[in-house]
């Protein structure tokens, strides 16, 4: 048997970067089957399963994926919901990129061959990885279909965030209709399995999904969001997240560490800034120098806040 | 009417290049019309037609797209048929890329937004936006059709290049059946309507299909492709080749030009080097310094010459 090519999102996975890894790893081995080769796909991870993840795989009781640390030179891989070597495994480098499946940003990647690419400006890679099983017309299993779904709704705030598209609305109402859910109520149901913020461990909250990036002036900073419909309980612990947070400054060197905690309901989120902040006082106009601030209408992390920040 | 969206190849434009963001521009219209949307799509080019492309350009009452020479600050562009700052527009770094379809390895870019990225290891870009067609449900008119076709067959050299995959020659046969032609017989004709090698200016012949790339080291080489069905007509120019790619060394600091010509009937490429011809030779295990080199086998510059170099 061929050694398996292996399929994973990025570092700090989300709930978007686990299953997109596992639906078009199923995608990628019936593609196989139909083919006649035998190239096997493997779903993998690079760090903690979110809780809402790990409630929807118990659900459709789908296996959670090998969690893995670096990468074996020559290693065949596709990367999906990330296409920047700062947030993917160690040993990227010399591994082989054979595709990749993406929502954000070009981060910069060279290869020396060509590969597949397939991004879209949408709201979630697990929206493209469901159009794909349609234009291959491969079944989508109920599991799978839940999966992707579900990510779907985290990944845009249950269709709230900008970043949603016709194209998500489209692919949400059709796999929806496919599990038998209402999309709304299943995104609720799965914001509110995620752990009581007032009582998860601080660098779980920090780091739920959380992200480097590099500047313009090549420095690196980590931005990291935490969605909830408790905004309260986030911030009856800024002290806290304060202290983490500056930690991460002096261990990492980053410029800056910039967390926000996205209140889904009321639509916004409250910035809580430590290090150097001025590229974040500058890219929003504001003044979160030593203090939190409230941004309306701030739902994601790639459009409304790496965005601005990354194009000083 | 909203300011048009610039569709275009690379610099020094080859047959795929022109046809692909001719193709491109067209699907992208009548996908804006179906949405209701404003949006207009203008195919252009970097760079002089192909005497093909003029060829099958006229047979088929299309007309050529746009010289374009550099882009305005802000305007929106897709790039087919390539995805490098190097190959692309002057102005680019200021332009937005919306889009991209590309066959190519990656090469680097960074963007501040999420954008689509249509690629695929296959043998042309053509290919991909011909079935960007049939996956859009948009009918492909026959002029469009053949000028795919014939940019497929072009850029495969019929068919015979190793990076000719089971996605071309399926999207090949059905382009053909539907155009009425043998893709075989049509991509011969489109071969011999090439201007006689004996008679074209030489810096015509040596920057007919040539592109800019960097080394690891991070100097810049020129590396140019002439396909022909007369070897010996190019050969016999040898002398004149080769203070021709001699001068652009000189002038434009390259640290090599290596010039190839391939023999679509014979299924082999001839290698001829000035600058420091270091890599070429390491690259290759051969020794083309001063002397021409018959490389059997070789006929895709990406694949076969392009990719072992950037390798090293």
């Amino acid at each position: 048997m061929a050694a398996p090519i292996l399929v994973f999102g990025h570092k700090n996975p989300d709930n978007d970067a686990i299953s997109a890894a596992v639906g078009y790893a199923y995608l990628k081995n019936e593609l196989a089957k139909r083919a006649g080769s035998d190239a096997v796909y493997e779903a993998c991870r690079l760090g903690g399963l979110p809780p809402e993840t790990e409630w929807i795989l118990g659900e459709n009781g789908i296996e959670a994926p090998r969690l893995i640390e670096s990468l074996s030179e020559g290693q065949q891989v596709i990367l999906v919901d990330h296409n920047e070597t700062l947030q993917s495994a160690d040993g990227l480098d010399a591994a082989e990129i054979v595709e990749i499946v993406d929502h954000h940003r070009l981060g910069g990647l060279v290869t020396a061959q060509p590969l597949r690419f397939n991004a879209k400006p949408v709201g979630s890679t697990a929206a493209i990885v469901a159009r794909e099983f349609e234009i291959e017309g491969v079944e989508l299993p109920r599991g799978i279909a839940a999966l992707l779904l579900g990510a779907m709704l985290t990944d845009t705030v249950i269709m709230k965030s900008p970043t949603t598209t016709d194209f998500d609305r489209d692919i949400i109402a059709r796999t929806a209709a496919a599990v038998g859910v209402d999309p709304v109520e299943y995104g609720m149901s799965i914001f509110k399995c995620r752990s009581n913020p007032a009582e998860l461990p601080v660098d779980k909250l920090v780091n739920a999904d959380a992200k480097e990036f590099e500047l313009s002036n090549g420095n690196k900073v980590y931005i990291g969001q935490y969605e909830t419909v408790d905004l309260q309980a986030v911030l009856g612990r800024e002290a806290e997240i304060r202290e983490a947070i500056k930690g991460l400054v002096a261990d990492k060197g980053y410029q800056f560490v910039l967390f926000f905690a996205t209140d889904i309901l009321a639509e916004g989120s409250q910035f809580i800034c430590e290090g150097d902040t001025d590229f974040v006082n500058r890219a929003f106009d504001i003044d979160c120098t030593g203090k939190s601030v409230w941004m309306p209408g701030v739902l994601s992390r790639k459009k409304q806040v790496a965005a601005p920040i990354l194009a000083l």
